[in-house]
């Protein structure tokens, strides 16, 4: 993995249904990063259709878990994601955590925005950023909007859009295996060659260190499609739902390293 | 116009159809810029599906307009496109020209590749480039892969994919007034927040210049969709061909400044 420019902030992308209960091995894991009783972590649950009761759910349990300060940024409008008030909280933060729901509509209120920019800026600057569900799509810079499912890739399975970028090289897929999103991932990658593809499974998250290394935690599988050895890439020749052929993408399936810890 | 970091090269996406036999008004101005009789261009055709051809047309021309020296980069597999010799005839190019086609088989052959990166290189470091129809499309980062025409944005008229991001703010689009594809273009902005959206007419050209400053050239009209003041954008609210709200994009049509001096 390449190192992006001078990021100092750790990248958590989470598949979606994380613990919240239980262990809470992931959510746990995030709030240690952010600074545990010193963190104050600002949670965005904008992406969902009910976004109040995604806050009220996140705020309880990162207090549960612990997080010093906890609080949310809910933009009803893209005035909101413009404003001072809202910049100023998020260079307070030392962690953001962006819920799930339709990254589309999170980045149809948050696109091209002056907190888009402040985000970006302040993970340069070491800011941790999680996200579940949409909240991991939306890192990409070239982000799955939404598709079909399928195993096998055919050329209008997928829509693409804009992400906040906080991951360029990168193309953040979530309810991997649960949601049979292995075509979308290789249409996405064949739309936007030279570019990672990146399944994280249901209750699984990849921590993407400043220095560009990964490391799975939780209880699924993250898939890595790699582009780098591509030598035929026929998405242009396929028309609508149909199938194509793509040769020499290389595909890694990642373990969580603490597996048997974390289930204890 | 934002300025893009270091770039020194101009960009020139034309709308398709430029005058390649009379005045050629715009293939004119691109080998001045290239330095005329010390010019060495390089044609790129591989998006067309019948590129010898599209490559003897505009070698013959490039020729007939003076420029010094022609020749053509034809990627007929993705290995060429990584190769060490494909890459130092870019390294001595003083202009690139994209022939028109199909902008997703040209980035499914290019993509991610080391002609890609160097041809970035060398236009940030001062090499010109400009494109036509296919080859205007494959200068945005956010590139419209296809889409449908018409008037009025529905969330699945157009799709996206990576292009070569010599312009990564603006998404370009081409054939403008004569295929009506405003609905497309406003639907990619809408899904790209914060993007702005260029439609260039038949034989016409935006020059972009180191310094952000644009300027129009050729016979038709250049449409600019600046999503800077966005207020709403209910792009995640439709469905497939469903219409969609999208408020406060300004749009400006620009004429070329040399519109009677270059009729004569």
């Amino acid at each position: 993995m390449k190192k992006e420019n001078s990021v100092q902030g750790i990248l958590m992308p989470i598949g979606g249904a994380e613990d919240k209960i239980r262990s809470c091995h992931i959510l746990q894991r995030f709030v240690e990063l952010c600074g545990d009783n010193l963190a104050h972590i600002v949670v965005i649950p904008s992406a969902s259709s009910i976004p109040y009761n995604t806050a009220a759910v996140y705020e309880r349990v990162f207090h549960r878990l612990g997080a010093g300060f906890v609080s949310t940024l809910h933009i009803e409008g893209r005035h909101q994601a413009n404003s001072a008030a809202y910049i100023q909280t998020l260079q307070e933060a030392t962690g953001v955590f962006i819920g799930g729901g339709d990254q589309l509509r999170l980045m149809a209120l948050m696109g091209g925005t002056r907190m888009a920019d402040a985000l970006n800026q302040r993970f340069h600057a070491g800011m941790h950023v999680a996200g579940t569900s949409a909240g991991a799509s939306i890192m990409s810079r070239h982000m799955i909007a939404f598709g079909r499912s399928g195993a096998a890739p055919s050329q209008r399975m997928v829509q693409m859009a804009s992400g906040l970028g906080l991951a360029p090289g990168l193309i953040i897929d979530q309810h991997f295996s649960q949601r049979n999103r292995l075509g979308r991932l290789l249409t996405a990658v064949a739309l936007n060659p030279g570019l990672t593809g990146i399944g994280v499974d249901e209750d699984t998250a990849l921590m993407i260190m400043p220095d560009g290394k990964m490391q799975v935690i939780g209880f699924g599988t993250v898939t890595v499609v790699d582009s780098h050895g591509l030598t035929y890439n026929g998405v242009y020749s396929a028309k609508r739902y149909d199938a194509f052929t793509v040769e020499g993408l290389e595909i890694h399936t990642l373990q969580a390293v603490d597996r048997v810890a974390s289930a204890s």
